[in-house]
């Protein structure tokens, strides 16, 4: 129903926290807010990044929502974790939403990310404990370097950037995989390959689900003329462009080499069957002329002159062994063996 | 022939009906009409939302529809129960037509839902008794909220909106379907799947023939600049489009998943043929050259050493039980068995 | 060559007949004319259609351009009848080519349509004797409704209205066919069928031909901003537009299932020949080992006890029963039978 | 290397021949030019068609290049018979390349074609002796119609409705022969036929790698709005394009017959194929009881009553040809003969 | 991470080389710069292409950034050995990356190539020594033509003209070795060949994973309204991209054959497989009968009378003879030998 808040997803944390770092070119502050200092959280010619981890209790996040004017909207957005990858502007504010990936152990682990851009600020909002944006962190308070002196437009496009190198990396760890399995394909085709290869093509389904809307978010992102995005960003959003296009190329790459190993695989069983059938049929073939002159001399005839010779029965092997290497002979020839 | 009104469907109800719900942001009036009470529909400064059930009687119809103004056209593709799903922009007005779905108890039940929307007033029609708008009802009768405060454009936006979810709700369901029996094609693929299988593709076809319609519909909705919408509707006919996106994406998905596991079904009957027909085939090879063997001492020849061997008959079978093991032996080694 | 008149169809009448019908809001006027009458066919105030009924008298077909001016290379189209369904604006005219099809006693009948479009006047241009139009005569002559207040782009649409809708009923036939085939494909194929589904292939693709262009068409019609279309006449158009989409998709359906249909065809038949190879596979096999017994107490060893037992020749019987029976069960139990 | 002219093809004729046409619409000019005579090429008032034939000889061409002021680009892509059809704008110039057909004796010529179209002149470049353009010819020396009053953009026109023409010609032909195999497939499919399919499609795809890039120049001649077209043109042009657009449909229509025409030819081999092993194995099956039975009384069983009935073998007899019949029927009843 | 420069790809060369060509209409210089002299790298008037081999110094790589303003983002793509093909616009300058490919003694050779463009000067990155700009190198220094008397820009095109030449001749290549492939399939398949295909399509992929977007880099440079393209480059231009499109086209067209040989292949090996299987079947089926009458005679019946005939045993050799032939000229006419 539009207008109520209702979290989509499972609870992953304790407690809603709100990490806050707030800097300019020269100061870094940060602070854990709670409900009470969250009204403190904006300063004058500052920039304040407010991330927020936990998306359940439904009360805080409408204190953040008002603290930030955040259009409701978006609010019932943030709380959908079904929701698709998207670029809104709403008076100035833009809201981004996308999936985020990181590898943890081997395991990737996947949930919802957003965040609330506006003039002097940038909420973002994730699921889960943990995240891929250290690097943004380290480099907000070490360096006094560009990402200091710019505005929450960059801040954006560094974290959006963040979360498109880890789309490339996934894909990249899915394509080595892929390029394993084809490598085995032409070396040795195994029954059990079909199972690890239909599971490639389910991950690199699932990527591509999220990849292709984040994709379009990216393109809106950079076609917007908000005026929250200073000219100096534009061809760093172009950039990100450009890697989220490779992303969405090589995963699309990823899916035809998929396929390929699948035509692959299943060409190589039906080959592999077809010549133990050929093999086995040409086995039987050899041995059916042979049990037919076997039979001929089972007969009880009463006048059948070949079984009194003296040697009858060893020229009648002799004659079967021809016969069998001479269809044996011919079958090479032909190469049907 | 264009001009005339003439219902497609077939009748589903007794009586037309006439519901009328008036609200502004202080009153709301609720009162079943007639013909005569028709004109008494529209007050100054509120919103009136007539709800006409049952599509069968022409002359309600078309008196509805002069009370209205509703333009010729529009009127014949209300009674149409084919028609496809489409936005249309009259003078003052614009229309909605769609494919309306609701499940009760595990059945879907579908039928036309067409919508007038002026300045003040929208005039919806269905075919048949209950619909999905209840909960669109009590927000206008229990709350004093936004729905109260709108406009037209923003009840319409409303109503279209319950309407997308239960396609959502719907194609879920059918996900669901579609994931069991992807897990149970993989656990054990059972001749008696094929129909359920087609079933399946049948049903998410059927939904997706209104589906992408509906979506080029809600487009246009959201491109028409149409001075009945409200800039602040806008960005709900924004997140609609993102949703009805969403149902369009999400079928997509299934289709692929329904063509791949129908792909799994037929791989994994003609493996499970194929099998069989090598361990028979197997079967044969080992017994051949047994049979054959047999043959030999079969025959009749005078002079066969090897019959009047004490232990000849013995030998033959140790020879014969040796190559059968052999052959078997030999096939399991080869992987063939 | 361009600039030459030359009618590319058989002939199908044997004098080309033009029927004149001229209208305003009061009076209605009907007549056969002939060349010599052809010049008083416009009247001032008046709507004139001229119906030309067989195209292969190139005399005629001149006086005619010439009497309604009518571009050098629209004569050529009209008699054309392999002309693909075409929009084409001239000074003061359009032409719109298309072919139209009607079914006579379940046969259908297809040919070529023309029509120029002037003020006050339209001339259309058919092959064949009988047509499809007699609706839109009688609307003329029976009522004094909208059809008789409009001008020539009104009439334009009624035409092309009734030409669509022919479009959507003939596939309309088709598709109970095909929905016809789909069930009896589930309930029994037959060896027959192919060639039926075959044929609804053929017709489909036919009609899909014609109802591809006939849309892009109609598209430009719509699209087109030529003073001669009357601002009422715009929600006619984008209705009739709605219709032609409604027809292409509904071919574009049809396609899918005669495809899904084919493949069940396939599938079908591959698996009851698969179902007979196994039976007989599986029959053979059980015969093998007891050929082979057989074969082992043929054998002619002086030293075989068994030979000489009281009931040895029973208890072979029995064993060979055992054996039998022991596939059998193994084979259910396996789900192989 | 850009800048230098190499001509690409096989030198086709001996000497570079240059024959113009010049015209107004009361005189016609005919000459062969010689290098020395090609200054006088252009007359004031007239339009002058200079064609070459023969492309080998590079100074000539740079001779004409220099008279017509050609763009050196232009003349290199005139030089290149690997040029992809394409329309080029330059200043008061437009150029034009395509591939042209045509048929002789039933082998198709094929050969590059160039224009170069100025006020008052039009340059054309052909590899090989005899071409398609004398109708066009005969059309400017016998009539004094249209296309002696137009200028060169008008004949530029024209000659490329020849080529057009010639592919609709072609593909019409193709066309012929592709049904002749659909009807051959449908009475009796024969190995041979394989060769012939692959064929057709090898031909069509061949027009069609031509046709394509063809028709995005008709498409861009069309959009030009080079003040050389004459507005009278225009029709003509829009015209040609709807032919070239028939072209390609019916190239793919073609595409897709010969595909379906392919796959029935493989559904037909592997029916036949499937009919004759069915019917062997059934053969086979039939006789394995029938042996068994003959197996079971070549036993030696000292005790088997049998073999010392008086009509035993008769009986034997008697129980085989039942056997044999009962199963023909069950078979014959099953439909699996 | 954004702001840094690190190389993707392995060291190619031991130091990086800065090779400088500097010329106007009437003077040419080169050197081999330092880190020192690189500073007076420019100078007014004349036009200075710096090619950079090697990319792994990133102080140099700094320096050379700083003497051109090179905006760092471009920087990055440079060092980004996986960086797609793109064109990117900087105030002032633009950016061009693609991969290029050169073939040295049959071996494919591929690096990746970027191009910075200002005013007056070029800067070409590329990463191995050796490239195939040495016809443009001795278009500079020899001849005083068009390369010489235009900026850089005419350059910038003059370089890409060489790359997409390549990439054209390599396309080429292989689709020698495609139509060969298919010549062979036609004559002789053999079961080797798959490898071939397979790798050819590997191959053909390859190249159209950067022919793709080298595509739409240079549709970009053609759409640029850059100052820095002189309106004389501009024809250029689009021959270049009607050269790429070409390439891109060829590449489509070289897929779908290799696709066709890939079904050619598995057509006649499963046809071949099924003769084989065909001609054995027909082989044991000739035997089954004449085996069968071998077992009644071998029957041990006391009242056989055919066993005492005098010329029984011939007469069922006759019989026997008589049934092969039969049955084989059976088959023949029924075309299944």
């Amino acid at each position: 129903m539009p207008g109520s808040l209702i979290y989509t997803g499972e609870r992953q944390v304790d407690t809603l926290r709100m990490e806050m770092i707030r800097f300019d070119a020269e100061n870094l502050e940060e602070e854990l807010l709670t409900t009470q200092t969250l009204e403190t959280v904006r300063k004058e010619g500052m920039v304040t990044w407010l991330n927020v981890v936990g998306l359940h209790e439904t009360d805080k996040m409408r204190a953040i929502g008002d603290e930030f004017e955040i259009h409701n909207l978006a609010l019932e957005d943030i709380l959908n974790v079904n929701q698709r990858p998207t670029f809104d502007e709403y008076d100035n504010q833009f809201f981004v939403a996308t999936k985020m990936f990181r590898a943890v152990n081997e395991v990737i682990i996947s949930e919802q990310f957003s965040m609330i851009v506006g003039k002097g600020f940038i909420v973002t909002f994730q699921e889960k404990e943990g995240d891929i944006f250290d690097g943004v962190r380290s480099r907000l308070r070490n360096t006094k370097g560009r990402i200091r002196t710019r505005n929450s437009d960059y801040l954006a496009f560094a974290l959006l950037d963040v979360i498109v190198d880890h789309y490339m990396a996934i894909i990249e760890e899915y394509g080595d995989e892929i390029n394993d399995q084809e490598v085995q394909l032409l070396e040795n085709t195994k029954k059990e390959m079909l199972k690890e290869l239909n599971l490639s093509k389910k991950e690199v389904n699932y990527l591509r689900k999220f990849a292709r809307p984040l994709r379009d978010t990216i393109i809106n992102f950079n076609k917007s003329d908000n005026p929250l995005i200073d000219k100096k960003t534009r061809p760093f959003l172009k950039d990100l462009n450009d890697h989220m296009t490779h992303v969405t190329e090589t995963i699309e790459v990823y899916r035809e080499t998929i396929n390929d190993n699948l035509n692959t695989y299943h060409t190589h069983m039906t080959n592999k069957l077809n010549d133990v059938l050929k093999l086995l049929t040409i086995f039987s073939v050899v041995f059916i002329p042979l049990t037919f002159v076997a039979g001929i001399y089972g007969m009880n005839f009463e006048n059948m002159p070949e079984l009194h010779y003296q040697y009858g029965y060893y020229i009648v092997w002799a004659v079967m062994i021809t016969l069998a290497l001479g269809m044996i002979i011919y079958f090479k020839r032909k190469r049907w063996l």
